[in-house]
């Protein structure tokens, strides 16, 4: 069976691929906006681990409604969760059997609850799975410690594809430098570089 | 790192340590009452699946409660969870660095939330991993077909060693066949022969 990983090359996305590959043929797709290279990150992290990738490009009006409200909040989490959920739906539009993403137990954001997750099933037509929603984060720091290469460090500095990327990069062309400080407290990202042998 | 997984022989339990064997030395841990011999059908299964197997022997007065609270409810439900959370308190004693079990997105009972999965973790000092609380009833069914050899049936012909052939013994034991079938309406069961070549 076919399947479509939303990946950013971060820790979490990565170790749900090496969960999902027992069962699964699969593809790890990053969806972006168009506004940065930044998904090149992810596709060089796709390379190293050995999947198949591909480019999403999502709606840019969802990304700039949720910069707004990111602005308006003082904090991304709304913003964030409404990008993921776009970006759920579009993965669906895509020709595979099952589609995942890399939420873990004690993910606050995004979050799908079991009725999102039952509803994007029944009007798709297809298998939704967040294979690390059943494991907690000392559970997953430590099979990432055993089985990938990791670097780690300031969200600025560290070579990613998530979201947060191009939202910053929307944040600071509208509003600012000090708007992007003031939506995303500084926090450690992680970006994969293979597996450990 | 060692895992023991919460063992029933049924299909969920079964492809729950599939998948947990990516990146566990997963033992195949069935706890009982000692009420009937329902544990040998695990054991039987396990070695079916090629898993170190071991028994886990509960507490009785558990056992009398949940069926006390069954008769009293006219259903299973608070009957079951109970004695999920003792077994999960019981398996964190034997010395694994990882405890699990097959509870699914769909479950309603048993259900662990994640208020008491960290309290498990931290009280114990294990991981506790739901490795299919991000897989749906649909996913489970599919990925079930493809990988394991499975018998179905009603529950009372399906030879199982989950906690229901116990607490369905100790019912028409103390209150007769009659609360049985008034306890647990009938529905079907699943007892795995392997796995798919």
């Amino acid at each position: 069976m076919d399947l479509a990983l939303l990946y950013s090359g971060g820790k979490d996305s990565s170790l749900a691929a090496l969960l999902l590959d027992t069962f699964y043929d699969v593809t790890l797709v990053t969806a972006h906006f168009g506004v940065t290279d930044d998904w090149e990150h992810a596709r060089d992290a796709a390379l190293e681990l050995g999947y198949a990738f591909e480019t999403l490009e999502l709606d840019g009006d969802v990304a700039h409604d949720a910069a707004e409200q990111m602005v308006e909040d003082g904090y991304p989490r709304n913003g964030i969760q409404r990008v993921h959920e776009h970006a759920l739906e579009a993965v669906c539009q895509l020709d595979f059997d099952a589609i995942a993403d890399g939420t873990r137990r004690d993910d606050r954001v995004p979050s799908i609850s079991r009725a999102q997750a039952q509803s994007i099933e029944d009007r798709h037509g297809v298998d939704y799975l967040s294979p690390l929603s059943g494991f907690g984060r000392g559970a997953v720091d430590r099979l990432v410690d055993s089985h990938l290469r990791v670097e780690t460090g300031p969200s600025e500095e560290i070579p990613k594809a998530d979201y947060e990327g191009e939202l910053r990069a929307l944040i600071a062309e509208e509003h600012g430098a000090e708007a992007v400080a003031e939506v995303f407290p500084e926090h450690v990202q992680s970006y994969v570089h293979g597996r450990r042998e």
